[in-house]
């Protein structure tokens, strides 16, 4: 009997979703266990199991499920491990991908979220029928999914693609990033950097709409940009400008047919895109101008986490 | 019968050499016809076959042949082109790996200059046995050849891996590329980067043997260095520190196993490596620290450019 559905799990700080999904990239049946309730990974574990066998007796059992796929914080790939995570209960390297796999006897892989959101787009959104291409997540920090060739890189250690940790700004007075390092990626273009690129021109007195919010986001900055606000358009156009200076030097590395951008602050996309777009062709070394594609995720209102890591059993 | 040789061709803008190289990565027999002979590429062509066929006969023959690499300056891989190359007699795109596939009825392959070497030394130098690694060359200019999971990173349309034209400096007073922008990698870290280091601190009126010398090189920056003066090496100390930052924020890319120097400026390794390192390991991302290689290329002493061309068939 074949194959035909692939279970796709966004295992979150808060929800590990697991979902069945499709040839079409459908998503059609899902369930959830709170990750927080079992201190133990050998409990969670079997929640898992217990949350997700009805799923796969749902659509058939076991001999039409093609596999698992894992989004998770600080997995690698290479060990099927999630190593340091701060945002999950269990400390050290946990093997997750094997006890997973013990236990439901399925093949399961396991990658960052970031890297499970490139492959999404390849299997089922806008890189479809792409084989070079740049995953940029904006998100609490900046991800990416980098694919080579139609694979995606991991690198020699399974830590590759962690773009959001370039360095954009070499000033003394650059943003201080979480890594501990100075003028990171993230520091500008991160949801949290969007929001502090406000913050910085409110605290330096220009007027602004945003003056009067109580809690700055990248959607309050996104409709004061819609009514015409200043500060809230050169927000975004210097977010915009670091974008495209970054995927000017990436450009270097790898030459991708396109790169596309995914996360909350991409809403405000047609502020956002055309600074990245003439910030690149600007930028950028003459070889390669006008020559990429920059798009916004087209799974942006689908379940991207879950469609992302059963794609990596595609 | 196995087909125990391969053909390395290093064409350059004087000489296009031709060798004949054995499985264990020795150069057997070797010939080379003068590039700027023959402005029309029909002729360069004949030339080429008029060259090689004689190698071939003498080690037994086409059957023993399993193919030819070429390294070119601005050549494409997938499409077998050399394209616009400013110091080759040809314009426009020249489809040489046809013409020549075709004349001497061998495969041809054919890449750009540092992307043979990356392929040089998996096959025969400091990468073998390694599946992740980036070569940088500095010569003229900085070249790169990027290996992820034992293949190169050609991109979407065979120009990546121009890792000398990185950003690396973005303040108004940037030194200009050849590339038409400012504090490109080049700029700092080529032989003449290197060279321009210098003579900015004897320009700055700073004591230096180095005042005496007719012609600046990276050889007698060298000599200067080797007798302790302070000039040479701060010059190659701010190299080390430049390529290391750079590497810094190439491995967020692809988090290699190593990455391998190759050129003129090497033989002064000992004065830039330590800064490489220890650039490198300040500057990037925790995750990452201490865990890469820094090595000099292995085939410095031999003709890495025939061999890193015959590497592109193996």
């Amino acid at each position: 009997m074949r194959q035909n559905y692939l279970i796709g799990v966004d295992l979150g700080g808060t929800n590990t979703v697991f979902g069945i999904v499709d040839g079409e990239g459908n998503i059609i049946k899902e369930d959830s266990v709170k990750t927080q309730s079992f201190p133990r990974v050998e409990d969670f574990v079997e929640a898992c199991a217990q949350c997700v066998e009805p799923l796969i007796e749902g659509v058939g059992g076991m001999e039409v499920i093609g596999g698992m796929g894992i989004g998770a914080p600080n997995a690698n790939y290479y060990t099927g491990t999630i190593e340091e995570a701060p945002n999950l209960p269990w400390k050290g390297k946990v093997p997750l991908a094997k006890l997973l796999s013990e236990r439901l006897h399925l093949d399961v892989v396991m990658t960052n979220d970031a890297n499970a959101a490139a492959m999404g787009e390849m299997a089922y959104g806008a890189a479809k029928g792409m084989r070079n291409f740049v995953v940029i997540t904006l998100g609490t920090g900046v991800g990416s999914g980098i694919v080579i060739d139609g694979k995606l890189v991991y690198g020699s250690d399974g830590f590759a693609g962690e773009l959001g940790h370039m360095i954009v700004d070499r000033s003394a007075e650059a943003r201080l990033c979480g890594c501990g390092r100075r003028g990171c990626l993230e520091t500008y273009c991160s949801a949290r950097g969007i929001v502090r690129t406000a913050q910085d021109f409110i605290d330096a007195g220009r007027m602004t709409l945003l003056s009067e919010v109580g809690e700055l986001s990248s959607y309050e900055i996104y409709k004061a940009a819609k009514q015409g606000d200043e500060v809230a358009l050169e927000t975004f156009r210097i977010t915009g400008e670091t974008l495209g200076k970054a995927c000017a030097d990436i450009t270097t590395f790898c030459s991708p047919e396109a790169y596309i951008f995914f996360g909350g602050p991409m809403r405000a996309s047609e502020f956002i895109m055309p600074s990245i777009i003439s910030s690149y062709n600007e930028q950028v070394m003459p070889i390669y101008r006008h020559r990429c594609k920059f798009l916004v995720s087209e799974l942006m209102d689908k379940n991207a986490a879950v469609l992302g890591a059963a794609a990596l059993k595609v």
